[in-house]
């Protein structure tokens, strides 16, 4: 016998905000949250670089991250969380290549509504003491840099507190009746013939059979539908039952530069883009090493999504690579921006990304009662509310979900058999 | 320095077809097979049922196919390989429901000129002794048969021996200079920056980079373009690198059993169907399991391709189970056939299918010097020749291949990206 209508595996920001969803619809219904770690959104989570951006070409995109971060929106300013959102924007620089390609699909942008401003070289230049033509020299020339054309500011974009987010979901969670337990790893799905007929060896290959629940390192918990939304551990949770959701784990790392000279103090608080009062989220032109302010702590934070040869490679706790700074971040950034010279990490992490490669967008879908919602590839915290919609009404049978601000969408449209999304243009 | 223009990984039957074929066309170039047994095609290319049928509704499959198999015919008939062609052909049962779903695509494939013979269930039950009114017992109600309204004899089908099949390119491809290296086991794909520096660390995310051949148990090997065609170890070699070819292993197996009562004996050399006088290769209609006819050992070989919850999991010596055939396939197969009543195997074994899980078909495209032929899901004897020739013309960086008979073939449609493959509509 089931002891729950449905076990959610993953206490992250995907499974606490598609647990939330769900309960809020069936208020009714015994819901569990089951994770490993011993509190909400402490796995990967936790390692996000936490921004947002409502500026994607692409309408399942755009659908997508408008509502939930407009969801966000309500709930730090009728809710009374606080969602500590800080609207830095994002500052995308181009060279002259690629801002040649993008400035038409911009265009289409701006006639849809997306606002945007644009600086050039010079004004860029002037206000963060950017170094724009950075092909004078060798090094960079070897290195593939290219120079500024171009950068564009979206100001609907900006940092969030990731921990924050979490705990509004999983505490109204709770507040609705919903149940988490922690410390529970989940070792395989339960899968059981639909009919049992009570003899070893089920289910055959001629039963018809289903998920069932899942077994755990504190013992089997059964469950009418299964949730699987563990991120970069999806695949080899579905693996076992010959599910292919088409996510493979990548890691991420980031690198937290004190801005602890007066020029990078000043770069930290350039003034003109933001109510912050400081340097927006910039993304280099080339290679995409983007920086992040992050005033609470004076530091920047230092990225680059690496693809080929990055393994595909599940870790418990990957690590950050000294190197990847060193000769990777460290030697782009400084030719672009002078005032990081001699600057070290004071602190780095890496995490693990759930990446769906056959789109890079999420995949939700169900099959033998086993529901899945994963593959973010790193905006998970940028689409977590409208997931979580959508895999709330996946689970309640309905063609459409409704997303925050009554947004309708497809729900097929983010399985795998129909699945239905716009390429994205524009990618950082 | 690249010692080899070209390695190839996995001297299964998909891997010595493209050596082969890519050697053929570039007689002057360095091509080196390697594999971690100790000969050609003792891999999972051992465990294969050896079947094969030129009768596909999607133009991809039959392309694939008829070529093969027209290949085949040449191969026996003018180039003096004994391939032990068997043209058993395929006697595929329908219960109505099936069978009225079939019926128009089946005439549409004859308009096409494929050739196929209807039986009724009567002459079924006839010359076979074939129950065709399971329904009426509970048994078979609980495991969910159905009973034969018709069955479609396809005569051009039959079995190979793929032994002689690798053994014919293995000795083709040596013939014309090739190189093969047995007991080699690859750990992993070398990456390197197309620009070294020399410094440590190489390939930065900033330097181009590209596979430039293979760590081994018996040190690297240098190649200018690296070709997997690793079979069910495609993907934890791809993983390490970060490509996603959507290939999974996923186990089958295989039953055989004596024809040792005197119905049985009839039953294997049933008369009227082929010129082998022999039962056709025979696939009951729900569940689809399959009985081959191996006259050479006088047996029948049993499988049954289950799904969910078969894990796709890795094995390095993946093992039958009892039950499978206990509770699974000798429970459907003695209500068809009520000749098996009693019968066991007498061997068994298993092997891995590489299962391409977007849509079942070939996966053949290169990125970063690294070029992946694989994915075939248990139809790769039958598509072996052609799948050959399309990753030579990959190779060669050509738009179209020519599959023997001149048939021409879009290399990209069997990439990833550019995919385009229409789907099957007859599945086993």
């Amino acid at each position: 016998m089931a002891e729950y209508d449905a076990v959610v595996v993953g206490a992250g920001l995907l499974g606490l905000s598609t647990a939330y969803h769900i309960k809020k619809t069936n208020p009714q219904e015994k819901i569990l949250v089951v994770d490993k770690m011993g509190a909400a959104g402490q796995g990967n989570t936790a390692k996000s670089a936490a921004m947002f951006r409502s500026f994607f070409y692409s309408h399942t995109n755009l659908a997508l991250v408008d509502t939930t971060i407009e969801f966000f929106k309500h709930v730090q300013k009728d809710l009374g969380a606080d969602l500590k959102l800080k609207w830095v924007g994002y500052l995308w620089l181009f060279n002259d290549e690629d801002y040649r390609w993008a400035e038409p699909v911009l265009t289409v942008m701006a006639e849809r509504g997306l606002e945007y401003r644009v600086y050039n070289a010079h004004e860029l230049s002037e206000k963060l003491k950017l170094r724009t033509n950075v092909t004078k020299d060798e090094d960079s020339k070897l290195m593939g840099l290219a120079d500024v054309e171009a950068g564009i500011l979206i100001p609907k974009a900006g940092s969030i507190d990731i921990d924050s987010l979490v705990n509004f979901y999983e505490s109204e969670f709770r507040r609705l009746g919903g149940e988490v337990r922690y410390n529970t790893k989940v070792e395989s799905i339960v899968v059981e013939p639909r009919e049992p007929l009570g003899t070893p060896g089920e289910p055959y290959f001629w039963q018809e059979a289903g998920a069932s629940g899942i077994k755990t390192n504190r013992g089997v918990i059964k469950a009418k539908r299964t949730i699987v939304a563990a991120g970069a551990w999806t695949a080899s949770l579905l693996d076992s039952v010959g599910v292919d959701a088409h996510i493979k784990p990548v890691k991420r790392q980031l690198f937290s530069v004190r801005a602890e000279t007066n020029e990078l103090k000043k770069l930290l608080w350039a003034k003109g883009f933001n109510s912050e009062g400081c340097v927006p989220f910039t993304i280099l032109p080339k290679p995409r090493v983007y920086l992040k302010p992050a005033l609470e702590e004076n530091s920047f934070w230092f990225s680059y999504g690496d693809e080929f040869p990055r393994a595909f490679r599940l870790e418990d706790e990957p690590q950050p690579e000294e190197n990847y700074y060193q000769y990777g971040i460290y030697q782009v950034a400084v030719k672009y921006f002078p005032q990081f010279a001699g600057s070290r990490p004071f602190t780095s992490w890496a995490g693990l990304y759930a990446m769906n490669t056959l789109d890079g967008q999420p995949v939700i879908f169900e099959e033998h009662d086993l529901l899945v919602v994963g593959g973010t590839s790193g905006s998970g915290n940028m689409k977590a509310d409208a997931i979580g919609r959508i895999a709330a009404s996946l689970y309640a049978g309905e063609k459409y979900a409704v997303l925050y601000g009554d947004k309708k969408f497809r729900v097929s449209d983010l399985s795998i058999n129909q699945r239905k999304v716009e390429p994205e243009k524009l990618i950082i």
